[in-house]
């Protein structure tokens, strides 16, 4: 028995200890698939760590600009990139490399339907593309916010379908992604990692794996909790965030200013986590992966109600603020149609150039479309490219004293740092303010 | 002008100036109204301070038990109030001697009728059994939880009916209490204090008063700022309970351990903040305060529907863990009806003697309506008082080996830290536990 092993390296390299050995001497080759914002960094990570690193993408001008040293993604600069490359990255959209890869990770997206149900086409069509290059000893990852059950019920059957068997010849762990782009504090690297398997032995495989990777890593009991782990972290702050947007409306009502409420309340020392309001959600998380859970609980015939309040609240913010400048407007004896309004702030956050569900993106379209002359104005996002819903052709308006008096409002939408509130609040004729960063300056300042 | 002055110290006696100076050097006389959870605390620190300090409370046999240097709030020992005693401190029924005092500190209960609507009768007639005695050069603070509006509708204008000027002769602030009982880290001298003025003359006064008694003081615009304030911190933590009470229906169906998600969604280092789930809410806070913004908010034409949904999750868990309990007995074969059974924890929270709101009490009752042998088990309250909506009668039951194993099953509701949980773990023929205290232990363990 001995013997036949010596002389059969390939019959060796489907045993569990030859893949944790290949992980913890960091010679495992670790192929990241969606060399998006959550790939990328990971990507980088792992090179950082001394693995070998493959890309896999379906984007063949992304694959290409990524050969070539350069980043797509703002807070990551080319350099980053080209460093990645000179460590011997190299991408490709060439699926049939992925059995080069002794690891397969999985970071493609998964976003809703049309009907608010989830689209897991990216990952089932990621799998099946993998899976005839799938091969005895290979450890696969699914980093995709999902449903729990997702990596259980979609991945592991067609992989034993194809003829492997999960926890013996081959490995499934689900590890969500908890990237948090513009983080100045928290990134891959030090962001503790979710690892839960689809059995013991895959388990104790993703651990190896992502403890060379990670700082920290926390295994827990199965997949399904740690697909709910970080449903849940989303879906506080879903919740969170559409609690305190209906604070805002009922403090509006009683002529109180939210923003001071939220700091008074944050000087408590316990039981108290401040979140602000805003125009509505966005990013490609938030908004999002709460509707999941939604999806998955009516199997068992329970209905997510929070969720379904949350989404609701936040996405009625929209019309709220577009109520709010259309109100303050005609404080001034003006009607939308025709006025002049610079929207400063397009991102779904401040300080990234992610555009991706952004509110402002809607309520822009929504102030176009009742005949305002709408702009924007944001040093993040220098055009708003054609997205799946809008194709609203503007460019970003540079800030000037000049630029703003010819606008009859401002609204202001995401707070970037970058901007010059200063100039903003000598020259703008009138502020609508859904971030609280002008409140109780003068009467041309009206909150949303 | 002067020398009218200086013969009238009466007269001098109503300016800011001479309260804030008899505030600054702690000689004014600081008169509590209410001796409870929050005025006792209180009036200790006021009299640690250095201010002499009368109590005024309509409860005779509290006065007694007081003026007799006894504690009935079990964390407060009763040599505190000796010592409060010794220090001048003297509590009395008699309202008129509110007189005597420069400052008023209203902390009298605010809770909801059965109608779940506020009912402010006790600040109400507080403020007019006070009235006769009011004088000028008082501050008159109320630190009782209500909705945005109360200070200046209900108590500002029954004052100034009375004669006085608020904001020139006699003063008014808001200032809600945080008091968190059994919290060893934060109480009354650390936890900042928010004070708002009905006018800048009040809240310099009020800011003035507790500059001298605590370490922290938060000045904000308003009196309406500072109620909203506090209820903003009592709904954020109704309603992240009631989130996560949903959240542990939704993964018990999925046989999810929800302790095991909150535990690895609380690695995340931002963004998450960990609630626990429970039997549902208790207290004289979380399940009450709340309501008191929805009731206001309908003036205004506004539903607050987060806080309703949060009161409709967090009550029905009392009927889901029954039925939680109902199931594990007819597991093994038995009706509730007849099945002896132990509540452990009747207190509405960990490590308190506080019964108000218990969702135990009213969960006890059910068992017993339902036929079951009830009784219960709590190291902090050895009998359960006739209380306003229950006539239980019991008296805590020793846990012995001996004793565990003489009931059907046990049921956790509030996971006091004095439990012996190995002794139940192992005498114990089921355990329904609602604190994750016991998962994953054995199959004898059903969660609730």
């Amino acid at each position: 028995m001995s013997i036949l092993l010596q002389n059969a390296p390939e019959q060796e390299a489907d045993s569990l200890p030859h893949l944790l050995a290949r992980l913890q001497d960091r010679t495992a080759r670790i192929g990241i698939v969606g060399l998006g914002y959550v790939g990328l960094p990971l990507a980088l990570q792992c090179s950082a760590a001394g693995f070998p690193v493959l890309g896999l993408d379906i984007d063949k001008e992304k694959v290409g600009r990524l050969n070539n040293g350069q980043s797509d993604i703002e807070h990551i600069p080319s350099r980053r990139v080209a460093e990645l490359r000179e460590g011997g990255f190299e991408a490709t959209v060439d699926f049939s490399k992925s059995g080069e890869a002794d690891v397969l990770i999985l970071c493609v997206p998964t976003p809703l339907t049309r009907h608010r149900e989830p689209d897991l086409s990216f990952v089932i069509s990621t799998v099946e593309h993998l899976l005839p290059y799938l091969r005895p000893g290979q450890l696969l990852s699914l980093e995709s916010t999902t449903y729990p059950g997702t990596t259980a019920e979609e991945i592991c059957p067609r992989i034993e379908q194809a003829g492997l068997r999960v926890g013996e010849d081959f490995f499934v762990v689900y590890s969500p992604e908890r990237e948090d782009p513009g983080n100045a504090t928290y990134g891959t690297a030090n962001i503790p990692k979710i690892v839960g398997g689809h059995t013991t032995a895959c388990r104790q495989a993703g651990v190896t794996l992502y403890g060379q990777i990670v700082e920290t890593v926390i295994p827990v009991s199965s997949t399904q909790v740690a697909e709910l782990t970080k449903l849940l972290e989303n879906i506080h702050r879903a919740v969170n965030i559409g609690l305190v947007n209906e604070m805002k409306m009922v403090a509006d009502c009683m002529s109180i200013d939210i923003f001071e409420v939220i700091d008074a309340a944050a000087t408590k020392p316990f039981g108290f986590t401040p979140y602000y309001p805003g125009p509505g959600l966005g990013g490609h998380c938030i908004p999002i992966d709460p509707f999941y859970l939604t999806w998955k609980a009516r199997e068992y015939g329970i209905n997510t109600r929070f969720i379904e309040l949350a989404g609701e609240i936040n996405q009625s913010m929209r019309d709220w603020v577009v109520s709010k400048l259309v109100e303050a407007l005609n404080s001034d004896g003006k009607a939308l149609r025709g006025s002049r309004v610079l929207v400063l702030g397009v991102a779904y956050k401040k300080n990234v150039d992610d555009l991706r569900e952004s509110p402002a993106v809607e309520i822009l379209s929504k102030l176009l479309a009742r005949g305002a002359l709408a702009d924007y104005s944001d040093p993040h996002v220098p055009r708003i490219p054609k997205l799946r819903q809008h194709s609203l052709n503007l460019s970003s308006v540079p800030i000037t004293a000049a630029s703003l008096a010819r606008f009859d409002a401002v609204l202001l939408l995401t707070d970037h740092d970058r901007f010059d509130y200063e100039l903003i609040r000598q020259h703008a004729r009138l502020i609508v303010d859904t971030r609280g960063r002008f409140r109780r300056l003068d009467a041309r300042v009206v909150s949303a």
